[in-house]
């Protein structure tokens, strides 16, 4: 599961090669933690699904700096011989501490803790979370379209949307786990197994001009396709399905048509009766088209005869929510807590743990703790590199969708809705923890921190 | 300039591959031409630049299909043999017809035309789209900033929220040609040569604790360094810049100061203050921290004393519009125009030449023409593939650069806005283009076309 090109190994922001420069003339080198969590929720969500990970271990297993990366740096004057010959070695050493993709996650819950010497923590920043960022918009984002569509398919159609084919895969990726049922990204299909779908473009139709002939031709190398109706007009065009189930009788095979244009509602329950009259009930009818999970709603709300939507840029940008308030930051240096005071920028000091409890199968609240913590309910942070060498096998596809499933399963009504819950999921410190952060604030400030976020 | 790495190369929906495969068992293999242009402008947009040329001109000079990618379409069970040969010995050898990177373009304005033989030019439609989508949706959003900020500069921020690192390349090469200044993106410096620029985190001043321990340490290694003052408080941030210049005398040599949180206008303006009390008046103030063009002009506005910007996510992810509604239509297929005339997603017919027409230095309006025509004004699409191959060498980002400064500064005042103007840029049809529409609308549907759409 190749997932970051080699091409793009060295993926830093200036700023972190500076910082590692001066640290090491420093010989500030101890152990550190830092922590990456998402500050807040977009509008309008109530829940993040954790995706990413395998990405981002592999980044952070490949990293290095081959001899032009080198050349280059050393051509910018900027550097110092012992940071080139530091970054020339480099191979990441550092533990990594996470909770496992497919997880419901909520703000200032750590997605990803890495423990490591301070220069090698803080070389990693924007990559880890480069790598995290859109699997986790993603995933979050076509989870709402899964909980939307019950028992309704559901086939990423983004790779034309999404920024670049890097997003492409990982947007495929991240839909698949979050329950969609397959995708039309052939080369997420080639890497990752994700089961491919495809139905057929206008174009087909245009070149063929006359839409029955463009039906009969394809279906005779194809004849389980499903066919797209609206090139010229979507109940003409199903009528068209039909005088070709007529012409092919037992042999036509068309597993279903596609609307792609007007109003999805009144044009699918037309075709729905159309093709029922005709006799053709096993005939499905599915819908791409601005879909977005509101839609997908209300085609449930009015149980429109819909089987399946194909679903693009609402998917393939998270086109209301493209981006996540994600931060990375130092949070223990030499076994000390370290936090920042900006406002509404404040992190939670020290590594951590965050602990789910349930009350029979639905999930009740998370805690927030310090990592050495033993408190009710399940952990969630798991370590997955040791020393920089992974301590579990790459965890399998299926296995991260049964575990989505589950989560959104156990979700609070409230949370798993689409409305905006009367509070949101209840996320709490532990009494160590809130005292460490209370302590560690009045150092810094010389006053209490105002109390109530986490309460 | 490398920018779709090998492992990417076959980027392709499925549905490409079983139209191709039909296309072949028909014989339908004669010339076509594929249109691609965008539908409509986000909303609150008023123009687009063109970008992401020399991506999608290389991704199809690359694309190929190595055997692992014919193994696996093999094991699909899907597809003819003759497709798979087909597919093993693919190398794109159609024309290409552009609208050069960097020029402001209107909806239904081809920003590319393929002309191939139907096979060849169906099989690149979502690699096409795919690479051309990210960079325009970027670069038209890097104008908006652009336009907002006159002198003060702009640096991007951006890798860490874009989608992918394929993405902060291509965002980064976006804004640079779009008119910001850097990147902080250290591979888009290798790789294109935009300068990099960079500060300093809150991590590097929680790992000393103490800020002016901090400061002397950074700058003892980067002299000339920009400080993060916002860690603890942003004006205590600023009162150690003065200690340390006191300290440091005439080896004081600080460009400027970053604020990153709180209210920027209020604290750079008491910022400003204190620096030039302390005779520091040659520190520039930074802003980062939710920063988008709608920010820049209230900064302008209030003539806060910014001298320019870090810019994250609105960029990365182009937040208010991630996506835009671009589509790659089949236009004419052996020698014939072709449209659809789905509600809403028409397209216009035969391959096609834009006339840009300008009064003195203003430009004033575009006329969508046939290809052959000659009509007043400049015409803005050029040849750059002929059977495959590149007519021109690549572009030099400078020349981009050059090519977007005169383009912003040509636009009519009310497009060059950040508000909605009293109407939208004047887009007309030449009345060869608007006869053959009308006429090939009445064929397809037996009724004119409403008209309106272009007038």
């Amino acid at each position: 599961m190749i997932s970051l090109p080699r091409d793009f190994a060295p993926s830093v922001d200036l700023y972190e090669l500076t910082m590692v420069d001066a640290y090491l003339r420093e010989g500030l080198t101890e152990p550190s933690v830092f922590s990456l969590f998402v500050r807040r929720l977009p509008q309008g969500r109530n829940f993040l699904v954790a995706c990413g990970l395998e990405d981002a271990l592999e980044a952070l297993q490949n990293l290095s700096f081959p001899g032009e990366s080198i050349s280059y740096l050393s051509s910018l004057n900027l550097f110092s011989d012992s940071l080139l010959d530091w970054l020339r070695a480099f191979r990441f050493q550092g533990d990594v501490f996470a909770i496992p993709e497919g997880t419901c996650v909520f703000p200032d819950e750590p997605l990803l803790e890495v423990v490591a010497p301070l220069p090698q923590a803080q070389l990693v920043e924007t990559l880890v979370m480069n790598q995290l960022h859109v699997p986790t918009v993603a995933a979050s984002k076509a989870a709402r379209m899964v909980l939307a569509a019950g028992a309704r398919r559901l086939w990423d159609f983004g790779l034309r949307r999404t920024h670049g084919i890097d997003a492409g895969l990982k947007v495929a990726r991240a839909a698949y786990l979050a329950g969609f049922d397959s995708t039309s990204n052939v080369l997420a299909g080639q890497r990752y197994g994700i089961p491919v779908v495809g139905t057929m473009a206008h174009s087909y139709v245009l070149a063929h001009g006359d839409e029955l002939s463009a039906f009969r031709a394809f279906v005779r190398a194809f004849p389980t396709a499903t066919l797209l109706v609206d090139t010229y007009d979507t109940l003409g065009g199903v009528r068209n399905v039909i005088r070709l189930a007529k012409e092919l009788d037992k042999d036509f095979k068309v597993k279903g048509v596609r609307l792609d244009s007007g109003d999805l509602v009144v044009l699918a329950a037309k075709a729905r009766q159309l093709l029922d009259s005709a006799g053709l009930t096993r005939v499905e009818i599915f819908a791409s088209s601005g879909i977005d999970e509101k839609e997908i709603l209300r085609f449930a709300e009015v149980q429109a005869p819909i089987a399946g939507f194909g679903v693009g840029a609402s998917l393939a940008v998270s086109h209301d929510a493209p981006n996540l308030d994600m931060a990375y930051k130092l949070v223990a240096y030499a076994g000390q807590g370290r936090m920042k005071l900006s406002p509404e920028k404040e992190n939670l000091p020290m590594q951590k743990q965050v602990f789910r409890v349930s009350r029979g199968s639905r999930t009740e609240r998370d805690i927030l703790a310090s990592h050495e913590e033993r408190l009710e309910g399940k952990p969630l942070l798991v370590q997955f590199l040791s020393a920089g060498r992974r301590l579990s096998p790459a965890v399998t596809l299926e296995g991260v969708r049964e575990r989505v499933r589950s989560e959104l399963a156990q979700l609070p009504e409230e949370i798993r809705s689409l409305d905006t819950p009367s509070r949101p999921f209840h996320v709490e410190l532990s009494p160590k923890l809130a005292a460490l952060r209370q302590r560690l604030a009045s150092e810094l400030s010389g006053r209490p921190l105002p109390s109530g976020d986490h309460t």
